[in-house]
């Protein structure tokens, strides 16, 4: 048995993603989904942007995130990606936002987003086979 | 029986909003929700503005987003605000995001955000009395 | 003689627009720019998004930004945008961004953009002639 | 002499930050200014965060930038951020954001902000002697 694909990356909040509540803006965390997404995808197999360069695209199609403590200006922000399922014309991903503070974490946020492959003209269509295999079980061993 | 409130308002779809898709990222949708929460808020009671003076916040807990279809650069986009639950410790909004293109509307989103009410130290208080009267039923009758 | 041509939009600031100073972050006087413009281009020709579907695309090359007081959540902003330089290869906007409060203006940015047109290569190309001679006098007379 | 002290960040460029053509949207290289300027009064006093906490704010005044060449989904960026000047109620950040590709460097944009020191009120007040001490000799021996 085999656990879900996952990585972890880290960065500071900016000021930019701040509002006047003095906390991070509820929708700035799908950006930072999206880079636990890209790097997950990136460890997987390669750039996202070579899958865009395939004519295949990654679109959102379901977004849920609940809050459960609030990010702040200049915290380090730690995002978790797993990759829990990829079918052939679409992906799910489950994300854990958490705050590092030395060695303590604290959650702040969890998400999930569904995402399907289309083309530039926004047609539903399958995930290459040789992507969708390296989503399944990561780079081919060759390159491991 | 009454129904829930709900307002409408319409503005375009800015360059800054769209991605390299061609269309508008997934996670600006989000500010949309807010600007229909706002004008909601505004027409039930008064300014949200009025009510981060008196020391309340409402901050978002949950938001669940599906996207049907996506929207463009300039569509001219309608927001459809229903306060669907209206407690003493919070508030829930859904909302539909359409395009508008003369008679025909197109749906692009459905969206759910669940806020809590909350003071400046991030303690969760009561909607004021007031406020909550008039989220349940429009503003007292020398108003309108 | 004839004045350079302008047009004013007015919206309201949002609240993902403001940051932990309880002001507008100030990167986000750039797309207020982006509204100005964009409505500049449509009446004296018609959608920017239409010039994109002839191939020609107005990339920003320079932006001036002056602050003079801070925009807050929900206030009624006004830009006043004016077509200041229309060139073969490029054009020039200069904008004035307002809090509109009953009768009385205040001056909150002033700001000027400076774009040229390129292809989807990247490559600096001349705007059209006909789009040209619309930002220079306006539409032909058969549509005013 | 003494060189002005500058510092030196790396990140990707995310998919939220790019526009439908196809690179970064101009507006968003302003937030990459503030991660370069925060990461520099970090390193010459401490984090901007503790000036906030101190009462003292530093708003942009002034922002001016030129871009020579697009940055596009996924590149690494570099901003090497400079202190220019350091008055009693104001300071002045240089910025040059590049791309890196291996041991090639492209300069992308390079920039200016003024800032001044204001209160929570607004009023322009003084930077604190010790903090603009800092930012114009570094910390303190002992702490080097």
């Amino acid at each position: 048995m085999t656990s879900a694909p996952s990585c972890t990356v880290e960065f500071r909040a900016r000021y930019a993603e701040t509002d006047q509540m003095g906390i991070v803006y509820h929708a700035n965390y799908l950006p930072w989904c999206e880079i636990g997404r890209t790097e997950l995808i990136r460890r997987l197999w390669r750039s996202y942007a070579h899958l865009e360069a395939e004519g295949v695209m990654l679109a959102v199609t379901e977004a849920n995130l609940r809050y459960h403590a609030p990010a702040r200006y200049d915290d380090l922000i730690r995002v978790v990606t797993t990759l829990s399922q990829a079918r052939s014309r679409g992906v799910s991903f489950d994300y854990l936002i958490q705050r590092v503070d030395g060695e303590t974490t604290t959650r702040l946020v969890s998400a999930r987003t569904d995402l399907i492959a289309i083309d530039r003209a926004g047609a539903t269509v399958r995930i290459p086979p040789h992507v969708l295999d390296a989503f399944r079980h990561g780079k081919p061993m060759e390159q491991s």
